[in-house]
């Protein structure tokens, strides 16, 4: 990317770009275009996808500015996506492309055309949210728990609060038990509301023979070694009573063998719940990976999806409603989810849970499990958004990660690289343009989670590149979540390494990393532009970032650098009032703005906000 | 793109690289990359997506070469179409992707992973197949045929085969009627011979009211005007005794107005016919893009299927059996078929259409059109492959188009720009990258059609220019198709434009262009690398493109060039053998090779064909 990134022409689905943020099928939009005079453009329209098929329209100036115009078009959302992108005359007689990953002077394809979506609207408070991820067994166990050994089922090897994680082999380690429960959650929730976080996402709570329980023996029940439904009923309604929501973990691909279907459905061929599964002629069945303890659903069962989505009592639906209803689901293995071999109900599946999600009061959000390319599944019809790992968690790893420590990134046979800011923000650019604007800020951005490795150790250790990766992860598009621990400095080398027991010994935690998690947590919820704005680059090198996030009122500048490195200077002329702004929040990073120029610096690992507008 | 470009890591799914070219599914197929020493390269992995979720598989070295070794790895066809890519260790210690769009230092999404699919076998005939398109009412008029105006239906204009088209306006223009029949290509059949076609494929000649015949009015029948559906069995039993295959034109999106469903439709809410179209309450309906006298198709209709489809007299079924049949069909508007708002079956009418082909006798051909990006609809379940106009024909355009004629692409408001090579080949394999191999090589390649600007217009009336883009549609993957004329140096500025009759007095043809076709063809049918071969990049410069198709047991250099350039230079040692080759077609441009060199130039525009190894 060239240092002249603001005199590009730019659009994103944000509100500033796109009035409309929830259009019906066959609504007609106004869309913008900005144009700096810079970029010598003499003409724009608007191609279109409808059934398929191409149609253009021309754009208008709508407002001539000293710098740039303002271009709208209208675009008709025909079919519940519709694709469109823009045409742009350049001054040397050939024309050019505006897409989702920016200008191009020779014909693209239709993959990162943007996009309009007419399906329901997703909840509007998850795009004010900041997640905090919470692996149960793993966060605080409450004052009247009982000890560890005198409860430990069969499966479960009992640990005490302050052991290490036993990572010897994947048996051992999902038997660690360490007791944390839900009671002990909900007397903890004044950290979370210390720390500034919204939803409380709780990894499974069902009865399971693992510490991880994504192994269900039930959906109906909540685990007793957790508290059982009623601590489930109890956090809750202290979590709402606190403002904060509360998603739960559901795992759609499959169950427990363990799991009361699974063992009903081994009966026999006969069974009512066989058709749940895939079993084979031989009594053999289908699992996850080959992992014979998590026999695969079969949701080209309509038993299946009867039970597990319609019925009054379906696990879909029970933990929504009721008097302590919870806010939504993450669905695990969402990618995998109703696909094996020549069947691929998976779509079908997803939509299914989000129109029963969409039947049922309250705002509910979906938001499904997707480690790698998740735009095939990201349209919009039925996760409202995924757990972003490919266009943001891998990039900024690639950026961040400690030159002497090199994870590889969940399966992967090689060591992720160590690349440049102008890799970084391609890959990001591209895997963005690959969903609807919708879907992109719907789905969790993260730095890290319980199946990877911690922010803290991917970084070397080193609380200033821990403090780069939490200003990028508050201040980019996507809802944030932040994995129990992170905010306090906890390492881990990969995932289950990383679920160690929450210390609840203050002078155990970074302070520094903690109040810097708050501040930036603050600013998100303090400034609009955060949270609803469109993103543009500003400068692209290989040790520092810059961005802009902007609403029609306000913008919050953006600058990250993951080492010190010589100043960038940008002219103001593209950032308007930038000069009356102020520096929101810092650290080891300077942005010093005045009518003329934009001077972006750093000593170090550090960032800095700065924001104008009104707020 | 680099000079350097035959030092990189290369794979494609030709069979050089893919032994097993018809998998099924569940089997394990070896994948083979080449990697040039140069590229310093030190471990290969595949990853292969499964049930969407990556899987990684190591590669081992096959063959250590001098230059370059060959690694293999295995895939298996867990689902219909399976996506893989490679993971290549880098000497720098950072990983590199090898994906269809070549390598890659960052992450990238699936959309360009290599894919294998197991989709019934396409007819193998047709990748050595060179098409000939032909519109019926403009190739010939039999000896035999009645004076147009004694024949004329009330929508026609009588035209004298020396008129020029009437091209005023969309309305005047489509009732124009040459007279052309059906009798008349049979009795020229020796045309198609001369010039080596092996393929006649046939806009429809199904009854209409206009010269296009795209608003059939039946499809049970053939246009008396052409000589009625006896005069289609003497034509086909002619080209079958040639040795020429015959495919048809059928419109899946719409009908005609006066087609005998939508009159019966037309008589009522009851009619059975009725919701074979899309009536609205005030009777009003749609049609195709508007136009009313095209109303459209409603596939989610069973009784449309069964009509259309399924009977034994069923259109899709009837021309392609009984004592004459068809070989295959290209369909019209195939991108748009099935689609209207809310609604897509696009792919369930494509599978339908090909598994009712795939049950007939005789090997059928099915190709769909699609003028835009087609990945979406090309992944081989329906459609065997497209008209190929993203992927080769726009991307020719910007690269051949003359100076001051740039013509608007089917729609586009804006003219097609005029690009160096480098944009081309990168334009060539994005679109390429997005479709399986299969899905690629067995679409038309075409540098015009019926409904575009004719290349000898696009090029400048320049019958040099005219070979390149003929040298660069018959070295090229995909099916060649010729739109007839072409090959005598027919001009035409738009589609109906070019729509002239043909002059069947030799002294009006471009006698040198004719000749250039000839020698193309004949290579293209000699040389099995051309049909068969995978393609690499050998040079790409502003006015010169350079590539090599190559099998295991044989390859042709093929040097393009729009325009006089210094000579390039690559190193003979990538192209093992080189030395030993023989020129074998060229005209302007010249490749020579010793054991160290390759030396590709060009005084003007030209084309030079280089072949070496067993043929």
């Amino acid at each position: 990317m060239s240092e002249d990134l603001l005199a590009r022409p730019h659009h994103d689905g944000s509100r500033l770009y796109v009035d409309n943020q929830a259009p019906r099928l066959g609504e007609t939009v106004s869309v913008r275009v900005r144009v700096p005079h810079a970029a010598g453009i003499t003409e724009v329209h608007v191609r279109q996808l409808w059934d398929a098929e191409p149609t253009f329209a021309a754009a208008a100036v709508e407002r001539h500015g000293d710098v740039e115009d303002w271009w709208t078009a209208e675009v008709t959302c025909h079919n519940p996506v519709t694709p469109y992108r823009f045409l742009l005359q350049g001054a040397d007689g050939e024309y050019l492309w505006l897409n989702g990953t920016g200008l191009h002077r020779r014909d693209v394809p239709d993959n990162s055309d943007f996009r309009l979506v007419t399906y329901p609207e997703p909840p509007a408070w998850a795009l004010d949210s900041v997640v905090y991820q919470v692996f149960p067994d793993r966060f605080a166990r409450s004052a009247d728990a009982p000890p560890v050994a005198e409860i430990a089922p069969d499966w479960a090897v009992p640990a005490g609060w302050d052991d290490p994680v036993d990572a010897r082999s994947r048996a051992v380690v999902a038997r660690q038990l360490f007791g944390g429960d839900l009671d002990g959650i909900r007397e903890h929730l004044d950290h979370l509301e210390r720390l500034g976080v919204t939803v409380l996402y709780l990894t499974p709570f069902f009865p399971a023979r693992s510490n991880h329980r994504y192994d269900a023996s039930s959906f109906d029940a909540v685990d007793p070694l957790l508290g059982g439904t009623e601590a489930l009923e109890r956090l809750v309604a202290e979590a709402h009573r606190r403002g904060l929501r509360v998603i739960g973990d559901l795992t759609t691909n499959h169950t427990g063998d363990a799991h009361e279907w699974f063992v009903a459905a081994q009966a026999g061929p006969d069974a009512p719940e066989r058709d749940f599964y895939f079993f084979h002629d031989d009594g053999d069945f289908e699992s996850w990976l080959g992992v014979h303890s998590l026999p695969k659903l079969n949701h080209a069962s309509a038993a299946l999806r009867d039970a597990f989505f319609d019925r009054p009592d379906a696990p879909v639906r029970r933990w929504l409603t009721g008097e302590q209803p919870l806010d939504g689901w993450r669905v695990d293995v969402a990618n995998m989810t109703g696909r094996r071999g020549a069947q691929d109900v998976n779509h079908a599946v997803a939509d299914h849970m989000r129109a029963t999600l969409d039947g049922l009061d309250g705002d509910k959000l979906l938001v499904g499990e997707h480690v790698h390319d998740h735009s095939a599944d990201a349209q919009g019809s039925g996760w409202h958004g995924v757990m972003n790992y490919s266009g943001f968690t891998r990039p900024v790893w690639t950026w961040l990660r400690d030159k002497d420590f090199a994870p590889n990134f969940l399966g992967a046979p090689l060591a992720v690289p160590r690349l440049g800011g102008e890799s970084v923000a391609e890959t990001i650019d591209e895997f963005g343009s690959l969903d609807p604007w919708r879907s992109r800020t719907f789905s969790f951005t993260l730095t890290g989670s319980h199946d990877t490795t911690r922010i803290r150790t991917l970084v070397g250790d080193d609380p200033a590149m821990v403090a780069v990766a939490a200003a990028l992860l508050l201040t980019m598009p996507g809802i944030p979540m932040i994995t129990y621990g992170d905010e306090i400095g906890m390492p881990g080398e990969f995932g289950e390494d990383g679920r160690r027991p929450m210390p609840w010994d203050e002078h155990r935690w970074d302070a520094g990393t903690f109040a810097t998690y708050q501040e930036l947590i603050a600013a998100r919820r303090e400034l609009e532009p955060l949270r609803h704005g469109g993103i543009r680059w500003v400068s692209a090198g290989t040790d520092s970032l810059t961005f802009v996030r902007e609403t029609a009122t306000g913008a919050v500048l953006v600058h990250c650098a993951r080492a010190a490195h010589e100043p960038v200077t940008v002219p103001a002329t593209q950032l308007p009032g930038i000069a009356q702004g102020r520096l929101v929040s810092a650290s080891a990073a300077k942005i010093d703005a005045d009518d003329e120029t934009v001077t972006l610096q750093a000593d170090g690992a550090g960032y800095a906000l700065y924001s104008w507008g009104e707020l």
